[in-house]
């Protein structure tokens, strides 16, 4: 008998759902179901209740409506059987928290809190808990928190601790009210099944759990905030889940509404960047993947515990279970290439877009796809939005360098691309210098599957050969193979992940190879990115700060 | 009796004249003339001869013809009687240079030469003498040549005796067949009134000539090239004439073309940016003038020739006799924004300046000038042409620092016009700081006259208040009031170029005055400019040289 599973990915603005044979990986259907509130960062849904700058929310109902929208039509599209369907699997945004009772009702459910902002989905890209990020990092660094160093040596305002010590601080009647503090990643695995887990992902990326040492101490929680007191038996103390385990089966109730058998398996919750590993086949160590859309996520396994400063973490089995999973991130690739389409695109070249019906990116592109390296005499950093990895540094801004009466716009818009590959380079040498190797480099996401020619500027300045993941529904994809190995091999899935990603991990046949005169170009190049990382990014010249600093007092 | 003079302009495109009345002022009558041959950069008249890239010429013929036209059309446009008309000044482009027969024919009017582009007219901006300038300042050092220091430390490309070595190596049959090497400034004089003389300003400025020591010696020349023997007796041996003198009077010949009395005092010529000193009523050491237009030149007395690094020049007599004339510049100030706007401004506010029926450059002033400083957390080195002074670098490129994914494109317009402030603030704390003292700001030019927004920024910048030129017509006048000058005080003239100045210089009633809470901004983002300046400019990173060495090479 054929056996099928559905994968979910909760994305930033819209959720999608795909169903897939767990034999071939074939990809029978597909959904898409945009959130009704999308991102809440202006006011409530009450309209009567503004949001603060850098606030960012999501309504949790939002989530359950996706649920028992695409399960169906999935189902419904595909045309299989229900009894054929073994597994569910989700992923998540993260770190994407709410507060709930412990019935799962989240706070903003209750009348009470409805207009209360700190009872909602507190997004990943919630920036508002910039000064407890700071403090904490403070406070860790004076006392020498051992974990620390696992986090290339800062904790991000986008985490867990950070995001509850808001709550705490400014809602302190939330922070009485609720039983638990839950990612959104485990919440929905609780809806679904009934169970309340701790995923290992979200717990060790986002919420400073490590498999051997736990979650920090209730000491340093207390330096922190003495209302913190006890705050791990209260909220986080529960097993922690590895990827790819099954936390239950669908409940009776959810089944009904999904369209799915009571008692199919449900597997654990996981990040929307790391559940793409297994779906490009990556089963073990040195084969990057990069996640390459508006930001980057760059993932890596190693067989050791190494502490690699600037990365985003080290978590064992936080990607594929017996294995340390290595995250580091850049905050701004198609970003920043949308920023110059936006703001500095001259009208000749909408123009021409619009003659030839086609888009701006597409003008430039071409413009760029001309050029050669180093034709351009442009340099940028890549720091329009702050540096994730490898400096970890949100304050660190722009740079472009080389401009004269005759640079023309495609050979900026072309600069800001190499910026990127010089920022993904860096953070290669850097795991290189610390005894984590790269041999191989896939990548995922949009541009991947979009921008030939960013794939081959990647291609000559890593030099390495890149391939490009072979599903277009990346992270869902991704989840259906969780989903698989939840269900295990007897009822028709896998023994485990490492096994399913063989059969159904799927690259494209394009190989972006190395052009060597590029490359060697490009290797020149780099020496001088990596000059001026270092001189604006580690101290030579913090101007970036104080123009930052006194930008913010005018 | 009333009496007038005419002044006339010979620009880079074309020629203005303007009649003026000797005692008020007034201008009674001014008119345009564009050369019929513009700048020739592509291919000699014939249209069979194409010129290598950086080639910059012009025929002499148009200066004649626009002499021809126009002062006949003042004369005519203001009624005046030609007995009234006391004297004729003109002020020219430099260092714009031709190779002419001892009858003060062009060679390039000579058949045999017509085809010859080394016959014709360098202009100013023409660039193809660069490797012999860089060679020239190798030997002068090596030599220690103690002129070298009198121009910064480097000669130019654009200058006099680097374009004679261009003549002399690359078409020998032009060197062997010119009787005289002319500044177009002289040349004209010399058409007028037919009497061959050298000005003060561009043998000083533009010809390492000295009041003090003279040309350089015929050994320098030989060691730039053997076959330089005896250059200074054939070609330059001539009687220096500071400003202001009057030459002879005009030609029979050349009185008949123009309408005027034969016998009308002629005066030196003078450079069009020297000439507007006066003009503006400057009469001696303290006021620095600045000419704003695509580029810019400031200009200063002093009563010592001090040796400041990194201006153009320093000449006794050079702007006005008696005092010694500093000179220094910027390649790119309106260059600089028009780069921008031709570039990098978005269709969004192309069609709002289309709807609105203004200029690009409108529609970003407006909303650039509603950013107060610092609030952009940009800032720009402005040397998208190189940097002449204070690093005379022509090697040097852009630099833009702070961008955001928030950062709008009038931030950056604001940024670059913010640069060129920071480098004229950088010229006048140089100078200061060699013992030249700068206590008040007067700008002429186009930007001066029409854009008040980077006009209050110069002032905030700078911290001096900035008076504008009165006269439309700027060097125009200023040549008039030298021609008043040459006539003398008994034709109804002046005694000198001092008496004239205080009776006819002309500021607008407009001041723009530091605002001191901008002025505090701005002294922190100037301190900023001043670390980027010196790191990027005085080899803490050599990084725009590799990159425009790299870009060469592709």
């Amino acid at each position: 008998m054929k056996t099928y599973t559905i994968g979910i990915d909760f994305g930033t603005l819209s959720a999608r759902a795909v169903l897939i044979d767990t034999a071939s990986g074939d990809e029978l259907a597909s959904c898409v179901y945009k959130y009704p509130h999308a991102v809440m960062d202006r006011s409530l849904p009450c309209g009567t209740v503004s949001l603060p700058p850098d606030w960012a929310l999501q309504h949790p109902g939002d989530y359950l409506e996706a649920l028992e929208h695409t399960v169906p039509e999935v189902v419904r599209q595909s045309g299989v059987d229900s009894g054929q369907i073994i597994g569910i699997g989700t992923d998540f945004t993260g770190c994407t928290v709410l507060p709930v009772k412990a019935d799962r009702t989240p706070l903003c459910f209750l009348p009470e809190f409805e207009k209360n902002p700190h009872a909602y989905v507190k997004l990943w890209k919630h920036h508002a808990a910039q000064d407890k990020a700071s403090r904490l990092n403070g406070i860790a660094e004076e006392r020498g928190e051992p974990w620390l160093r696992n986090y290339g040596g800062k904790i991000s305002s986008e985490w867990n601790i950070p995001k509850l010590w808001q709550v705490l601080d400014e809602a302190p009647e939330v922070y009485a009210a609720m039983d638990r503090w839950v990612e959104a990643a485990d919440w929905i695995v609780w809806r679904l099944s009934g169970v309340e887990t701790r995923n290992a992902c979200s717990a060790g990326y986002k919420a400073i759990y490590s498999k051997s040492a736990g979650f920090p101490a209730n000491d340093f929680f207390k330096a922190l905030d003495p209302r913190f007191d006890g705050v791990i038996e209260r909220f986080f103390a529960l097993e922690i889940t590895p990827p790819g385990t099954k936390v239950g089966g669908v409940t009776p109730e959810m089944a009904k509404k999904l369209g799915v058998q009571p008692g199919t398996a449900v597997a654990a919750g996981i990040l929307d960047a790391h559940v793409c590993a297994p779906a490009v086949g990556i089963g073990g160590p040195g084969t990057m993947l990069a996640v390459m859309g508006t930001s980057a996520c760059h993932m890596l396994m190693g067989t050791e515990e190494l502490q690699v400063p600037g990365i985003c973490g080290v978590v064992a089995d936080g990607i594929l279970p017996g294995f340390y999973g290595y995250e580091a991130g850049q905050c701004c690739v198609g970003d920043h290439f949308a920023w110059f389409v936006d703001n500095c695109a001259p009208s000749a070249y909408a123009w021409e877009a619009k003659a030839r019906k086609v888009s701006l990116h597409t003008v430039l592109r071409e413009k760029a796809e001309e050029l050669r390296p180093g034709e351009s005499g442009l340099i940028a950093l890549d720091w329009w939005n702050g540096n994730r990895s490898i400096l970890v540094d949100a304050d660190l801004t722009g740079l472009l360098i080389g401009m004269t009466l005759r640079t023309k716009p495609e050979e900026i818009y072309r600069a800001l691309i190499e910026a990127t590959a010089y920022g993904a380079r860096e953070i290669i040498e850097n795991y290189r210098a610390y005894g984590v190797s790269v041999d191989a480099f896939v990548a995922s996401g949009g541009i991947s599957q979009k921008d030939p020619m960013t794939m081959q500027i990647y291609a000559d300045v890593l030099n390495l050969p890149i391939q490009i993941a072979g599903s277009e529904n990346g992270p869902a994809y991704g989840s259906a193979i969780f989903a698989a190995v939840a269900a295990g091999k007897e009822a028709g899935g896998y023994d485990d992940i490492f096994s399913a990603a063989r059969v159904l991990g799927k690259r494209k046949d394009t190989v972006y190879r190395p052009n060597p005169e590029n490359a060697a170009v490009y290797d020149e190049l780099y020496a001088d990115y990596k000059i001026l990382h270092d001189h604006f990014g580690r101290g030579g010249n913090d101007v970036m700060k104080r123009l930052k600093k006194l930008k913010a007092g005018v």
